[in-house]
């Protein structure tokens, strides 16, 4: 059962297709590994049990009947608990119990697709925090260690935890300073990192207008690039998603990065890095040059370092609006430490806000003319690797230092392991890319991962 | 001399075609005209007669040998005080003294199709008044009426009074909140507010990022459309312009107004209006009847009234962002008046910004809706003729009372003269459009227009 729920999406679809598994026998697969670890991983705020097992019932009879949807269709899911389902609770990891009476975009799609929806994941309250704690919902466990109590990373937490568990073959994720990809880094899994437009937003609570995304948290790259390939495309319901014409992601997966050039940040401009992630992030660098493609030093534009400061500023400014009563109300109570930080946006000044918005986009257009010349921009996701709840230090966010600057600057990023700690934790690559190039960072990535096999370790869950 | 002056630029362009008029002869017909009425109407903050005189004998001998550049070739153009010239000062109203080392597209555009610059109006401090006034540089004087000092409008004060007076047969000013359609109204000339992204903003001093346009003020309103055809268009230095495909105004200017219909707001949306301008008014709906035009009256969306306040706010704080070095300096000093409508923009929060920048969209997107129905939205310009300067409240703006919510919705507007009150000051008329379509509101207007004559009386200068 354990080998079955590690199994990736695309060869679970391969099992699936050719009958000898069947969309319930893979469900419960994954709840009775939610109820051995569920309760101790804290991963799910909630699982509808009933309703997907009912779900992949009506999967088994259309495959039965070959009627086939397409690779996802009989795979669970879990959707990050800010993403509303109509008749559901949307808790956007607060203790509000209201009812949705929407269903987001992405819910939407990945059903059309075949998905069956296994729950909602925890979250750290808004979205906004970035080691994955959540003071009244409850902190889930990182897997990687099963003694001492770790960060997540967050703020999708639970996604990563129950990707990265086996308690779900896949998660939706949020991120809007490196949401997806920070909890991706901590738990060892694929974490994408979408550009604003190519996602829909709709029905999803917001923190930042500007810089929410939702994107894929699964086992591997080609797994990212299936769910990412039916999340993206057109939506009224977000204009932001009219622009850009979908893109064939899947074909040109497998191609290599042979000739290809890469850019790497002069070491300054990463700041503070654990000698762990160094190492790994070195090594990293070498496995690409062994695969033919070449990397730069490429000096970031003038303004980039005093960008981090920018984004949590536009964070909690938008996030203020958007949760302002709910903010001031304090009935449920907030996270003290999610409410302290939206807070912080409350004073801020509009003319400040403005001149912030106005360097972001002159840094954003520098940017995308800088990384013009390269096919990706590499750097470590996180400067280190999960550190024990007991240590966390509320008042800074080391975790999205090197993940914040791609949600500024308009730009999409994956999140890939790279290699684990003397201490078995899971370390990250980030492979950042220009806006809208979704299929060149996956196809990095997945050359990189199946050079490396990192991600095929499993935490030491029975 | 006056009779020529007053001619309108397309009868101009005949007499140059066909040689019975020189461009130095005409020049020096608003330079006499200039040298007669200047100092007591106030109009120019500086004369370029020398530089000018010079580009009227390159043109005279363009046309001697037959070549010609078009409809506005020799033809002069004064700018309103905003717009950067190479070499010259761009004072913005203000008593700042530096050369400009940069030129406005707008004044590239309009001199590569040969029209001769004459020199720069004055205009309210920082574009950011609806009177006119201008404590330090002084307020032009409406021509329509000699013995009592009115006010000319604002914030393009002085090209109002350059155009209304004859001093120049057209000038080029901003519109924010009515900045080009106030001093339109106020001085019985015709003035043509733009989309934001029709006409760039290159090389102009803003006021908001928002919500400035530039736009034509002239006699009649096919010398408005010969100006828009030459000023618009797309411009990789405002990257807004790039969206839309340049229109052809010119083609279809004189088709008429048969079976087109129009909206008029109710009249608790329209507020105070003097019995003048609301009799005025009238009578123009009545001109459009008898032109076989349908007119039903049209309930705007809910929050419609509340936006007057929101324009101001957008100005004060866009405006403080931009100029907040020398607001804060005072040094010159800035018209007290002004500095006091930036400042309150200081304290402006980000998230009450951002809720009302939100706001704009949802009711722009909802006026856009409601006015995919209609040819044209028909509005009075200002709900009152111009007063005298002693009586001005400077506390207050009705000015820009029915101008500010077309700059709000991202639509497009055209004053035209529709009437006088007893005193003999000018009524105005505003033929208000969907985002793009200055084609149809020049077609209304100029079939109103040439219904009407309104636009042919001129004031009482010699």
């Amino acid at each position: 059962m354990s080998e079955l729920a590690y199994t990736p999406i695309h060869t679970l679809a391969d099992y699936l297709r050719s009958g000898e598994l069947k969309p319930s026998a893979l469900l419960d697969a994954y709840l009775q590994r939610l109820h051995c670890h569920g309760e101790k991983l804290h991963a799910f705020v909630e699982v509808y049990e009933s309703d997907a097992c009912a779900a992949a019932e009506v999967a088994d009879r259309a495959f039965a009947a070959g009627q086939r949807l397409g690779p996802l269709h009989g795979i669970p899911v879990a959707y990050k608990d800010l993403l509303h389902i109509e008749g559901r609770v949307t808790r956007g990891g607060s203790l509000a119990r209201e009812k949705s009476v929407t269903t987001s975009a992405v819910v939407e799609r990945l059903t059309a697709a075949g998905m069956i929806t296994l729950g909602k994941t925890h979250m750290v309250e808004l979205a906004f925090g970035s080691w994955g704690t959540n003071t009244y919902s409850g902190t889930p466990w990182n897997p990687w260690d099963l003694e001492t109590h770790r960060v997540p990373g967050g703020s999708s937490s639970g996604s990563g935890v129950a990707v990265a568990a086996a308690l779900a073959p896949a998660a939706i994720g949020s991120d809007t300073g490196g949401s997806i990809r920070i909890p991706a880094s901590l738990c060892g899994i694929v974490g994408l990192k979408t550009t604003v437009g190519r996602v829909s937003n709709h029905g999803a609570i917001m923190l930042s207008r500007t810089l929410d995304t939702l994107g894929p948290m699964t086992r591997d790259v080609e797994d990212a690039a299936l769910l990412f390939d039916a999340m993206h495309g057109p939506d009224v319901r977000d204009a932001r998603t009219l622009v850009h014409a979908p893109v064939d992601v899947m074909s040109g997966l497998k191609r290599g990065v042979e000739g290809l050039r890469f850019a790497v940040l002069p070491e300054d401009a990463l700041g503070e890095i654990s000698s762990e992630v160094a190492h790994a992030f070195a090594q990293s660098l070498e496995v690409f040059r062994e695969l033919g493609a070449r990397i730069d030093t490429l000096a970031p534009p003038a303004g980039y370092a005093a960008l981090a400061e920018a984004t949590g500023k536009i964070l909690a400014t938008e996030g203020y609006e958007e949760h302002e009563a709910r903010i001031e109300r304090n009935d449920p109570p907030i996270d003290p430490d999610v409410r302290a930080r939206v807070l912080s946006g409350k004073t801020i000044s509009a003319p400040e806000y403005i001149r912030i918005m106005s360097e972001r986009k002159r840094l954003a257009h520098e940017m995308d003319v800088l990384l013009r010349d390269y096919d990706a921009l590499l750097l470590p996701t996180t400067p280190l690797a999960a550190i024990p709840v007991s240590e966390v230090d509320q008042r800074v966010a080391p975790m999205s230092r090197l993940t914040r600057a791609v949600n500024l600057l308009d730009l999409c990023a994956l999140a890939v392991p790279c290699g684990y700690t003397v201490d078995g934790l899971p370390v990250s690559l980030q492979i950042v890319g220009r806006g809208y190039q979704e299929a060149r960072v996956l196809r990095i990535g997945w050359t990189f991962e199946n050079a490396t096999d990192w991600h095929k370790r499993t935490p030491a869950l029975t």
